[in-house]
């Protein structure tokens, strides 16, 4: 339990962050000591990498050189689902201490087959993950496809047949509905076993469509979508449902990639993560809930068990969210240009910050 | 009629632009004299300038600019909406050959306070409008406010009870719904009288939302939206119904204002508007519509009677639409900086160009 010594300051465990992506070289460099400045120590590491982490081995050496830019962190190590990924290997990469397998639209052999069918070509590769306490986390959108009117706005609503339909046909493995942005994907998740949970970002729970309409440092995939979406994951949250908690899908790029003729999708939330979700568990009047969001609720699920010793003390005290961050190892590079990333409520002040950690 | 010597080769009237955005200062002397370029000769042009022009004999000192820089072509002078456009003031104006009336949410007093009681203060002036027979060009949408769950995606949508409520009440003002987006706009629009008409962009016929999530170019308001949307917009197009017309609204940004931290919003088509239209009805399998929709429909709507003598031929060779074109004034520039305008399909062929113009 959270203890608050006064309404302005908070004890917590570290964080948990069930859904981050670290990337590689300066860029990993420069993110991964941000994990604990967030006030998290337990990430789960995306695969999508180039090459994407197809393999034991691959996964086993991300995580080592994650281990080394941050050695207080427990990396949750993911392997990226592609038709390498037999049963056989399953078994291996579980042995290994692999927790979990992403799907990806872009991991199906192409984008116009993914659907249900495609699934099903996969069967025997999650009815291994299932026999060995292996979690499924899944990109839930459907490709677009203008003749089916699929786009990106109904691409997550159109998904949940496959994920009911993946957890009727097994119902013990643990799957992870992530970055849900709809308030259909709320109440499907909701309405499922107790195996079926769901990951919801920071940044969702403050923007919609008008947020990254014209603002590339908003957009990301899935994108943010109506007020009354936004409503849906707000109050699924107050209500302390706990099936569903923190997965940030923080995606830095650098600014280059942001403000160009065709910008990347992802928000960065990493180095404030835990100071944004106070600041807005506290608008929502629902502090008693964050404990849960940011650990509780995901450790449970996950199967992880105490959060790691220590703690964090967050106090109600403005921290100022810089413009942009340097990526490592161009330090001398004006803020302005390539080698910089762009967070979260860049350039304003979020109302909490972390005080002391233990 | 057209004349189709061949079916490659397509004779048509001088074409009609219900709705363009010509600028001022060097972005101006660019663009005008591309109105012709891209096959019009009768252009309405829009009266968002800054300062907007609110008075006529702002309104009429600007077509004169205009006037300057394209001879040939006959220019459709507006006023912004304000609340000094008084029924007396809206007289003189029609006396002077102003033809019509644009809203922008913006045009009124405060943006949160928009909407049926706002049109109200109004009525006077739409009254005054009617009885000289000019035309009010509604952006019809209403301001975001998430918690009325309006944001971009329904802002249109929800302002058509403003559309229905004017027209019941002013049933011989003709109103122009702008830039219809979707299937919505277009099934009100049809169930209203022969007063009320809608404008249909070239670019929102080709793109959807996916097409604007992350490319600033494509990004305008209203937003594209889902593909059913877009069918609507064709299917309407293909019917010819006659109260359906191109309204481009094209908007020339500097690439430096489409892609930085906040991409402004526009589309800029105006250099290949008509190819542009001829390959998209070819494509349809309408190229019998073409005519109507590009002159007669919204010649007729608004009362102008024949097109401007002349014509221009159409052959089906490709078109290419150059990366960016150099603003005025900035001819030693790199078409990659700031005084370059990035026009719709740049980089591609588009199938029709102009071959013949007399």
């Amino acid at each position: 339990m959270a203890a608050a010594n006064t309404e302005s300051t908070i004890t917590l465990p570290w964080a948990s962050d069930f859904h981050c992506h670290l990337r590689q070289g300066d860029m990993m460099n420069t993110i991964t000591p941000m994990v604990e400045q967030g006030g998290v120590r337990t990430v789960l590491a995306m695969p999508n990498l180039t090459p994407p982490l197809t393999t034991t081995e691959m996964a086993i050496d991300y995580g080592k050189s994650l281990q080394k830019l941050a050695p207080n962190v427990h990396f949750i190590l993911t392997l990226y689902l592609n038709p390498k990924l037999t049963p056989e290997e399953i078994r291996k990469a579980a042995k290994a201490g692999i927790t979990a397998v992403k799907v990806y639209p872009s991991g199906v052999t192409t984008n116009s087959d993914w659907g249900v069918l495609d699934f099903k070509i996969y069967y025997p590769t999650f009815q291994a993950m299932q026999e060995n306490n292996m979690v499924l986390c899944l990109h839930g959108e459907c490709p677009s496809d203008a003749s089916k009117d699929i786009c990106i706005l109904n691409a997550e609503e159109r998904f949940l047949a496959t994920l009911r339909e993946l957890h009727q046909e097994f119902p013990k493995l643990r799957i992870v509905l992530e970055h849900a942005t709809t308030k259909a994907a709320v109440e499907c998740v909701k309405s499922l076993g107790d195996t079926v949970a769901c990951t919801i970002t920071a940044h969702h729970l403050f923007i919609t469509i008008d947020d990254w309409a014209g603002h590339p440092h908003h957009f990301c995939k899935p994108v943010a979508k109506f007020p009354h979406d936004r409503d849906a994951l707000r109050e699924v949250v107050k209500s302390g449902h706990p099936r569903f908690f923190l997965g940030s899908d923080s995606a830095p790029h650098p600014r280059s990639a942001k403000q160009g003729e065709k910008p990347a999708a992802g928000v960065f939330t990493t180095p404030i993560l835990i100071p944004l979700m106070a600041t807005l568990f506290e608008t929502l009047g629902c502090m008693d809930k964050l404990e849960g969001f940011i650990s509780t609720n995901g450790r449970n699920f996950y199967g992880l068990g105490q959060p790691p010793a220590g703690s964090i003390t967050l106090t109600r005290s403005p921290t100022y969210v810089p413009e942009a961050y340097a990526i490592s190892g161009s330090e001398q590079a004006s803020l302005n240009d390539n080698m910089s990333v762009v967070p979260f409520m860049a350039g304003t002040e979020i109302a909490w910050t972390i005080t002391k950690t233990v």
